[in-house]
């Protein structure tokens, strides 16, 4: 059969479950944009700016799996460099779609727009090349085989792709046999490999006194959740999760013990791991924002599960599935058997009271339902509701190691698409919401529910935590935020907005949201400058002591 | 004399004559910035986001000479390569600063936020080594002589540089003899090379019946202005400057025979090429934005006049400073004695009329006076507004040949720092507006004046001239933009905001500007969806049969 390149790619895309595409239309993408116009089952997202569609391509793949976003050359793509490279770090797998020059200008070596004048056609993929796991400058005589195998490459690594796509190549036919969807499998583990692994672990079991499970992000990419949840279950020992994996977990599991943040994590997780000798460690990576490079036990041996690895006693085992490994654990005995006492969630009872970050977490805990989406943007929201005990089924996104703030605003949008029916909830500090204000215009646009609480409490308040408390740099303009909603779109009906100055004017907000379940609401919580959760505060002390200024 | 790191480097910026730097602060830069804060003469102008820091660097650097920003590792320097890359595109010299983690992180590669965790401390750098032309990470024992180096290359080359400072860094004292100021003289041009290029052109003039000047970006950027001028009032030969170059001839010049646009420039500039069979082309790039890769006369024979070297006749003169070649050049005589007469600007007598493209351009025209600023974004406010004829000492900004929609609203925040009293014009389009609507929060917020024409016509109407005339794609959410102003600032009385629906309402709102010199004045322009400026509707055909959809 004969079908076009754009849309062989489209219909492959699609076949990996991606179901919407973001992006900002250039001249050089046009043609293909017809295309994904007239896909069905596959709708054009157009984002105010590139930054922010490579946000929401982010946030709806830690949904959905995997997601897709097209650009135009230079000017457009430059512009996701950092939400792209935020994906990489946090292994996001997001197809970047970069429309090219024709082969009329990239052969002559043309001085055409979005390019440096210089006629070289290969710095933006180079700069691609740092940031994604495989680029493919789509030539019409392997057109097939290089889509299959980027594709296979973003769904399997769960890391973002390049492809490059030249304006003139979308529309030209090529022949193929069928368009045959492609296997959501993951490669076979080396069964020697992943025996060794065990065995070793076995060896390792068997001398040891307790064991623990600490889970992070990879769980989360990998969609590992129940396979995790029911080896917990089975293995009936402490469970925790770093604050980039958190929601890896059922965190109403008699066996879940808090969030992991090496030495300053809480009692429960710290009394866990005194009471360990060993570690599992599932899909997971230690950095500052996330264990201050420090234990909760110094004494704990650590064994690395990876997605396509492991490590135990300084030793590799190669090209082992995670998914595999997490199955054969679910076989062995441990020992540190133990389980937390069901705990309701604690009643938040709204006092006439200035609203403070202590309690707005609280508030928020009480509020959220099963099945929720939890978005906390870097910041005092970040560590404010990483502590946040969460209901089953719930998910939580945050970007504790990339840390690029504006990026949850972008995110809720692609949560947002991902799954409406959950409702997203996104906590955001006003600093934050400046760099990617604009998203607010698209989540309108498309009639998104998602529920915005931002934080005004005038400026970078992180900074001010970690340096420079009074000085003018770490302050911001004011805006008016509770009426930006309204400015932003024209129908003044889609979004419900409010100020929120005390507890009981929060509790009266968040009943709004359960009244208007098909509506963006917006609330803006006026909070004291220097007022910060204590989490931040600990962490604050650490980043400050790493920067030596 | 001891000296920190951090001073050093600032007093230098300082003595290129830099007074502001722009960024957003993150916690690798906390230290640096407190230095910032305390340098006097050197203020601090804190962005809402990083590409929009860097739009206004890029302009602040047309008008100023050259600039500085400052921002944080991976997340911030990564949100401004586009802003960067368009600087290096269009030789703009702008000194990128990135603070970088400190060197216990760097020495034991630890995997801490804003890295890609990896422990890899290379990839940024690599990143702007494509778009600046010089990086430095800055050691302790070589301080001195990189700072002084890269800011050297920045200042010769008018191209941007990266320097990678530690969090740890700028804090460190180091000796120095003395803090001496820079030389702010170009190198000397090669002697022989010089005359052997003057010689040539001498030759090629002697068999000549004509001759032209084109002029264009690199004699803004080198700021030659004055001398072309020079040289064009002794040639008294026709001159013309490419739309990237605009306003480097004064326009009012009776030799200025307008924009060059290859094969569809206007009668006059045909005439003169077809008169000539010279045309001596100073610091010019043809692109498909500037010529369409056409000429107006075929015949022409072009002698290139770059920054550094000369091209006549296929041979590369090199190592000679184009503004000792303006100089030699104003010696020779030439033979296409030609002036056009005097003409005032044609008056605009509005009516009451749905305003229009062309009505608009024409109600500017007549409106702008000496020393204005006009900023054009790309769109059809670039097509529109590079026909304008300017008043003397005027100058103009767009961004043809990078074409980054959004950049014009950031580069005129960084006009209106550079010289406020010049006042700054700019006309943007709604689609780019709302890619770095947010700058209008730092412009207000530093109480700034300049003047703001947003052309609300549904949409990317430039892109539906080049494809997709009635495709969703093209379209954008209509925001309220005449109310933005008011809520992205708490103080209502810092900016004048109206919407225009008809001629004699834009004549009311240019007349505010005039009565409101202190205030940014925000003019909302009711424009119909497919009306666009007659060289649009040129040029988009030309981009349309490039890209082969």
């Amino acid at each position: 059969m004969k079908i076009k390149i754009g849309d062989y790619l489209l219909l492959q895309i699609r076949n990996y479950g991606i179901k919407q595409m973001f992006g900002v239309p250039g001249d050089y993408t046009l043609g293909f944009l017809d295309m994904v116009e007239e896909m069905t089952g596959l709708e054009w997202v157009g984002c105010c700016n590139e930054l922010d569609a490579a946000y929401a391509a982010d946030g709806y793949a830690r949904i959905n799996g995997m997601s897709a976003m097209c650009v135009t050359y230079g000017v457009g793509e430059l512009s996701a460099v950092n939400g792209i490279a935020g994906a990489y770090a946090e292994r996001v797998p997001v197809i970047v779609i970069s429309g090219s020059p024709a082969a009329q200008a990239v052969k002559t070596r043309a001085f055409v727009h979005h390019t440096l004048g210089e006629g070289i056609f290969d710095t933006f993929r180079e700069i691609f090349s740092k940031i994604t796991c495989a680029q493919a400058t789509i030539e019409v005589r392997y057109a097939q085989t290089q889509i299959d195998d980027i594709l296979r490459r973003c769904f399997t690594e769960k890391l973002p792709v390049y492809i490059e796509l030249g304006s003139d190549i979308a529309g030209i036919e090529i022949e193929v046999e069928a368009v045959v969807s492609p296997s959501l499998e993951m490669p076979a583990s080396d069964e020697n490999s992943l025996n060794d692994f065990i065995e070793t672990v076995k060896s390792l079991l068997s001398s040891s006194k307790g064991e623990m499970i600490i889970a992070d992000y990879e769980v989360n990419r990998y969609n590992l959740r129940d396979e995790l949840n029911g080896f917990i279950a089975k293995a009936r020992i402490p469970a925790t999760t770093l604050n980039m994996g958190k929601s890896a977990i059922n965190e109403s599991s008699p066996y879940y013990v808090g969030v992991y943040v090496g030495k300053i994590s809480d009692k429960a997780v710290t009394e866990a791991a005194m009471n360990s000798d060993i570690a599992l460690v599932i899909g997971a990576k230690f950095t500052d924002g996330t264990t201050c490079f420090t234990d909760a036990n110094p004494e704990i041996k650590y064994i690395h599960i990876h997605p396509f690895y492991c490590e135990a006693e300084g030793k590799i085992y190669d090209n082992i599935y995670m998914g595999d490994v997490i199955k054969k654990l679910s076989a062995l005995s441990f020992k540190n058997s133990f389980a937390v006492p069901h705990q309701d969630h604690h009643p938040f009872v709204p006092e006439e009271k200035k609203l403070t970050q202590k309690r707005l977490y609280e508030a928020i805990e009480f509020h959220l339902r099963e099945g929720n989406i939890l978005i906390a943007e870097t910041g005092t929201a970040f560590y404010g509701a990483f502590p946040i005990r969460l209901h089953k089924d719930s998910i939580f996104v945050g970007q504790p190691l990339w840390a690029s703030i504006g990026y949850a605003m972008g995110a809720t949008l692609g949560t947002s698409f991902a799954a409406n029916y959950r409702r997203s909830y996104l906590i955001i500090g006003d600093g934050s919401f400046q760099l990617t204000a604009q998203t607010i215009s698209t989540i309108l646009h498309y009639k998104l529910n998602p529920v915005i609480l931002l934080i005004n409490n005038r400026g970078y308040t992180i900074e001010k935590a970690i340096h420079g408390r009074d000085k003018k740099y770490n302050d911001i303009n004011m805006w008016k935020y509770s009426e930006i909603p309204k400015v932003l779109n024209t129908d003044d009906y889609a979004s419900v907005c409010v100020k929120v100055n005390t507890e009981k004017e929060l509790s009266k907000a968040l009943a709004l949201c359960n009244a208007n379940p098909n509506k963006m609401i917006f609330i803006e919580l006026i909070i004291d400058e220097f007022d910060i959760p204590v989490m931040l505060a600990e962490m604050a002390e650490e980043y400050s002591e790493e920067d030596k200024y």
